[in-house]
């Protein structure tokens, strides 16, 4: 038996849902698709078209007479979506696709608090509107920030790196300039959004790895996000790392992998090996510059990285690992290190057909995950109905 | 914003989503709860009502007229369902709640087969309908087995314990006797499955462990089973314990979960100490009986299973552990370890709202979870309004 029967589409809602492959479709074709009645079929494309987000024409002209084809019409909206880190900002203006239109990277410091950072992203985005897009409407916003968040209320919950932002009310702020839906959520986990929407939308269960200054992760489920109950899923930085020992973490605790894996721990013992090297681009230097102590130890960063994964991959069973940030720009010896311990930990089922590669949207993953995470729900059939209704 | 909103209910199969919390409604009150015409309601009713799934009558005399008021119809179709272990299966005949109407436990060996296993489910299940309920028709059937199951094909994939059962077409061989919808999976998934739908239906994300002879666990992520790519997620048997050493395990790797804190390495510990024990019942008989040797053994099986839930925490972020399988019922030794380490190893975000506690649905987790996962399938509105159309 076949699980997977989906629902004829019932509503404009739906029916945008089938669209928005970017297919284009005649009205009988979309009535053979969905087994609506034509009548249906062109009550609910009125309702899109009303909407500006799809359009027709007269452009298929096969010998009869000629049959109107529609298709989304991803550039009907824009979205507001920005990628915010502990320094810099990937901010953009993009269509109903996530695809940026305009996109810049500004510096920052998170510590200078949500009325300045918010501040900054407000006056960008006005800008970047003025000279595109000025008269397109909004759908929503997006907003990716370095720390944990509750989704539900756009609100960061105990963020480490981030003070004076806790339980502060992101949403609300943006809402006072654009009065449209803010979504906000924790910058991993989109990033984790824009490398499944973009680059592995078939893939049902996925992990993205960031590996940089700290070291976190995104989980995908079913082909959703998966958040956790407070937003705090995906926390690989703090496991206890199997050869971690007694080494000391920030959090407080001894052994964490952030303490021995991530890019500042890499670097430290770099500088005691006698290297130059202080910071995530030193170390990737030091690498592709071909220093076999900076190999090794990027390498022995992977294995560590792969003793914790092996855990996620017993209790996932996902079918791609995706890793990215900073450090994964060095290239095979991170990855080498990681399959290597997966592979020895895990068991053969679960590696059956597992794939482990590095971030293919790159540094991008990010604001299109912000601005995926905006279009989901503008989109969504329930909120889409009901704004059509 | 709140993110949380609901398309109106536009088919009978949605309709009926509403219904099945068992509230009796009348038309007017559908009609409100749901936005839609009386003239579409009265319609979607008909059809739920023709079907047998909807029962109306006229109880409700309050000063005007009598209204007639609309429920759940949950005896309209029976499920048959099993929960198969190694050594003994659970067969039920449940309604469309997943209540078990009748119920047997029975001694089999799983190592006999598919085609001894499955004819003794399906005799048992022709007699339990000969002698309870003839005549309503079965809506689907839906069977645990002891071992990753594929569950798009219920066909079991490499399970280590039962030999004979790999890649054999479970739902084949039970349809040549039922023809309805037959669905499979592991037994873990299911006794998450019961545990979340009769016991913890609000929690969205939650990690049922089962503690016996293995030890496995079943995920719930936004309200769904995540059962992983291949049907292996929750397999927390053979990740490696943080302190479990060079204890080797029948899988091959050592220091693995189930090497050093399921109920036979336990009983092993307590047996070199010179106690009477040999098996999960024994283990469980020394803890109650106050035996301080048994009790510290079980709370530092606790722990070791602790240290790997801690980092299932960290990953998963849950808001509800339960712990279950014969081991749990030595009480709160277990559960003491369980979280004394989870809380050491936890950031302090992840543990703030997680509860800790026993299985509540008991030995019936499994056949109910099983019966759900029936139910969930053949009424939610894609597959029942194909069928009622």
């Amino acid at each position: 038996m076949n699980l997977r029967q989906n629902a004829a589409p019932t509503s404009p809602g739906e029916l945008l849902g089938l669209l928005r492959d970017g297919q284009a479709r005649t009205r009988a074709e979309l009535a053979t698709e969905t087994g609506l009645a034509r009548s249906t079929v062109r009550l609910r494309l009125d309702a899109l078209m009303h909407a500006g987000l799809v359009s027709g024409g007269n452009d298929a002209v096969t010998g009869g007479r000629p049959a109107s084809r529609f298709v989304f019409n991803a550039r009907a909206r824009v979205v507001l979506a920005a990628d915010v880190g502990a320094t810099h900002a990937t901010i953009a203006v993009t269509d109903l696709t996530g695809e940026p239109l305009t996109m810049e990277r500004l510096a920052l410091d998170i510590a200078d608090g949500p009325d300045a950072v918010l501040g900054l992203l407000i006056d960008t985005w006005r800008r970047m509107r003025a000279s595109h897009l000025p008269t397109v409407p909004i759908a929503g916003v997006g907003i990716g920030l370095p720390g944990p968040v509750a989704h539900s209320t756009g609100k960061p919950t105990h963020p480490p790196i981030m003070p004076g932002w806790n339980g502060y009310d992101v949403p609300a702020r943006i809402a006072a300039d654009f009065a449209v839906p803010v979504l906000v959520d924790n910058e991993v986990n989109l990033m984790a959004l824009g490398e499944h929407v973009r680059c592995f939308p078939d893939e049902a269960h996925m992990v993205f790895v960031k590996v940089a200054t700290g070291i976190g992760s995104g989980l995908i489920s079913n082909g959703q996000l998966h958040r956790g109950d407070v937003g705090a899923a995906g926390d690989l930085g703090h496991i206890l790392a199997p050869h971690g020992g007694d080494v000391r973490c920030r959090c407080g605790n001894s052994g964490c992998l952030e303490a021995v894996a991530s890019g500042p721990a890499i670097a430290a013992k770099l500088h005691a090996a006698g290297l130059d090297a202080t910071n995530n681009a030193d170390v990737v230097a030091l690498v592709q510059a071909g220093s076999p102590i900076a190999g090794q130890a990027v390498r022995q960063a992977g294995r560590d990285i792969g003793e914790v994964l092996a855990t996620c991959v017993s209790l996932f069973n996902p079918s791609l690992i995706v890793v990215g940030g900073a450090i994964a720009e060095a290239g095979e010896m991170l990855l080498a290190g990681v399959r290597e311990s997966i592979y020895r930990r895990s068991l053969p089922l679960a590696t059956e057909r597992l794939r482990i590669v590095t971030s293919r949207a790159g540094a991008n993953a990010g604001v299109v995950g912000a601005a995926s995470m905006v279009v989901q729900h503008v989109l969504s059939p329930s909120v889409l109905d009901r704004e059509l209704a």
